[in-house]
């Protein structure tokens, strides 16, 4: 009896019949990718689709019975190829446990399953006035599962947390299928080691998540109010952001695009579009400001009138539709890139006082490499995205060249090599760069108590030395 | 040589005549207790006042040759008996580790020392505008290092988060003597498990902090506006902060007191103070409920109407001075109660729609076993401080029997049986109940990791079963 066999009486006759386990190549190698790019070597042996946790269970107990190799996987949304099916493995699909289990208004909190989607969260939380915080680029379509499992940020992070901060409790299957919980219903509680907070980014790398207790925040009272304003060069627009974080004011939404993005922008809009905008007046980066809440008019014209005594052309959104005019020049950042050829999406991170030398390096590898680097940067929190453009299939070895040298630049800074995306295996080779060969043991040995057979998605986040 | 010549010799001549490293008796007694009151059997070996990592890490490779056990120490407010010196251990005080490293005004943080005190870290961040937003209790004397090592609440979470969300990194000191970096300077990051998280909370079980970069936020603009609220009964209290909750109002402190804690309240303020406050009016349960920043006397307004319309007789401050005489009547709960008799302070969490079940419990339990258990809650985020009041020196069985029923209720109710203090040794025995014998053995195995010869903190956390 090989492993399907026995993975195929264990889900039972009915679950097979209904898909839940599949061979078909072309469903195996579409589990190969992520949204990097990048494509796993090999094929994996199948693929599980779990609708319940006990599926999800049964999965892992024949992994450890066989030895083989599970890979957790929800929407395949991942920049990092941490949910990738590797050669051999069996991918373990959760994006079908996608039920809401219960909203609680009086406590604030979400019970999920895995595979909700981040804005179907947001979708039903809505009518009793509360929101999960978390919202990556792809919320439309990520789900709540991988945001947890890569600890996912966004554009809201600096006001209102990262993922890890809005997680609650988690329910996890560990290697040998056993179900535990972690965390509680309560915002405080200190039993112990912070099991939750250790799975939140662990990258299918610990266990499986199956289930997740989730804070849900207030809306904020009122509508947000946006602003925008062009700079005649990057370090001044970062310089600007600095000065409304040092104002005190808290910006809900603060990003910045740079010269190259913004020209690519441009050029997708049509460069009428930026100018009107802006009365004709042009510039060579932008930085868009929204504030939400009570006191959001008087904050974006406090924001306002600072961002123009530093220099900038600035507009402040008179009523919604003018402010959706400012954001869409921020949305049209990936598709401007997208119509220009392939892009590596990466994700540094400084601490906010060095945005404007991190963003000086980023001017000068584009230079050193011959490589275009439109960058965005969520300039709140100094998370910044430099898109590596390149054309044909793979990523060449320039620019993974080019983001070596930028990884590198980062940590110098007191940075890091990732903000929000996650190690996955496209970046693997730096961790132990990063966090240094004391605590990449720690690590190690760490996974070796959730995962003593090496089952839990190998390769992925170690390994890379 | 035995352990002390060895640490003698590694600390050096000059540590030693200015007082790193002690025997004296009275000290070594003073070193067996924290402000639980409970006092450890048998005499630690000694006490090293570290001044310098290095002394942290030699005393920690002497403990690691001896395999002799190391209690690290900050202030010793402990409440759970963490920090406790066990008999044959060595007491590692870090309290003289209190330099303020650095405050980065443009990054928000600073990098602190373990041993400085948290009001302390909160005057020297005022200048800036920003402030360190864990605040225990005993925020006048303890550490910050203790603050992380406890992973401490106070009456501010509810708005501004515990002590795990204000810690962005950390400098640990392993059980070999090796020093490690955890985290980042940068609100987001994932490379990697999250070991700082994983160290907060751990009660010295994991390792030593010596150093800690953590957040500061910037202080809400304008002044507070503090109202108080009195209600017939505690469940009304209960349910009126909730409909606070409910209508999206964001307190900064929601306390709430109840009947024999306001009791004992009047008898020491003199019962006139409270009435006074109230314009002769009583009451059997009291609301005090703080907004700050910008929309500040709008909530208040707000709050109080609703407070009223919930059967409160409510008192909105007009000034300052009045909201301190309001404020007074909650910070009277510990002297009152101090001179009352001898308290055993707990601390449960509850989710907070399951509040008013838990003071029904609170009541019932003191009736059942004849203790009065005067109780304040911080009511946004359902953490709830019973006090059993005993005579005697030590706490008596009936207590703990009481405090037994109690811890199994809040975890009935899907709460915790420690919201803000911790385990330490005296709620140890409950542990494996809370969290389930899997979560506890895993939690067991990640301290083999940390701790392989078993030298950090012996018996406190685990070993209750």
């Amino acid at each position: 009896m090989d492993v399907l066999d026995w993975l195929a009486a264990a889900l039972g006759e009915e679950a097979v019949d209904a898909g839940a386990l599949t061979t078909d190549p072309a469903l195996l190698d579409a589990a190969r990718t992520d949204r990097s790019g990048w494509v796993a070597d090999g094929r994996p042996l199948a693929i599980v689709t779990a609708r319940t946790v006990e599926q999800v269970q049964a999965t892992l107990r024949a992994a450890s019975e066989f030895r083989v190799p599970v890979v957790p996987r929800g929407a395949g949304t991942g920049l990092a190829g941490g949910a990738n099916g590797t050669d051999g493995s069996i991918v373990l699909d959760v994006s079908a446990l996608n039920r809401i289990v219960e909203i609680s208004a009086d406590d604030q909190l979400a019970v999920v399953e895995p595979g909700v989607v981040n804005s179907d969260l947001n979708a039903a939380l809505e009518p009793y006035g509360l929101f999960f915080a978390p919202d990556p680029a792809s919320k439309a379509v990520s789900t709540v599962g991988g945001n947890i499992a890569t600890n996912a940020g966004g554009l809201l992070c600096a006001k209102y947390g990262v993922t890890r901060e809005a997680v609650l409790g988690l329910d996890v299957v560990l290697a040998d299928g056993r179900l535990i919980h972690t965390g509680h219903r309560t915002v405080k509680g200190v039993t112990g080691y912070d099991l939750t907070a250790l799975f939140v980014g662990s990258e299918g790398t610990l266990g499986v998540i199956v289930g997740a207790t989730v804070r849900a925040q207030p809306i904020p009272p009122g509508e947000p109010v946006t602003l925008g304003a062009l700079f005649s060069d990057v370090t001044a627009a970062a310089q600007a952001s600095a000065r409304i974080t040092a104002a005190r004011l808290r910006p809900a939404v603060m990003e910045l695009l740079d010269a190259p993005a913004l020209e690519r922008i441009a050029a997708y809009l049509g460069p009428a579009t930026i100018e009107d905008a802006f009365g004709a007046a042009g510039g060579a980066a932008y930085l868009l400001v929204q504030f939400d809440g009570a006191t959001a008019a008087v904050d974006a014209t406090a924001a306002g009138d600072l961002l123009a005594e530093t220099g900038g052309t600035v507009r402040v959104a008179a009523d919604a539709q003018e402010g959706e005019r400012l954001l869409a020049i921020r949305r049209a950042f990936h598709p401007a890139l997208a119509s220009s050829g392939e892009v590596l999406i990466e994700d540094v991170a400084v601490p906010r006082s060095r945005m404007p030398e991190m963003f000086a390096a980023i001017e000068r590898i584009s230079e050193r490499y011959g490589i275009p680097i439109p960058t965005v940067a969520h300039a709140g929190d100094g998370n910044l995205h430099p898109n590596f453009v390149y054309t044909g299939e793979t990523v060449p070895d320039a620019v993974w060249d080019a983001a070596n040298d930028l990884f590198r630049t980062a940590i110098a800074l007191g940075g890091t090599l990732t903000g929000e995306h996650g190690v996955g295996v496209l970046k693997r080779r730096w961790l132990a760069d990063e966090i240094g060969p004391d605590s990449y043991e720690l690590q190690v040995k760490l996974k070796s108590v959730f995962d003593p057979l090496g089952i839990l998605n190998p390769g992925k986040v170690f390994g890379g030395a």
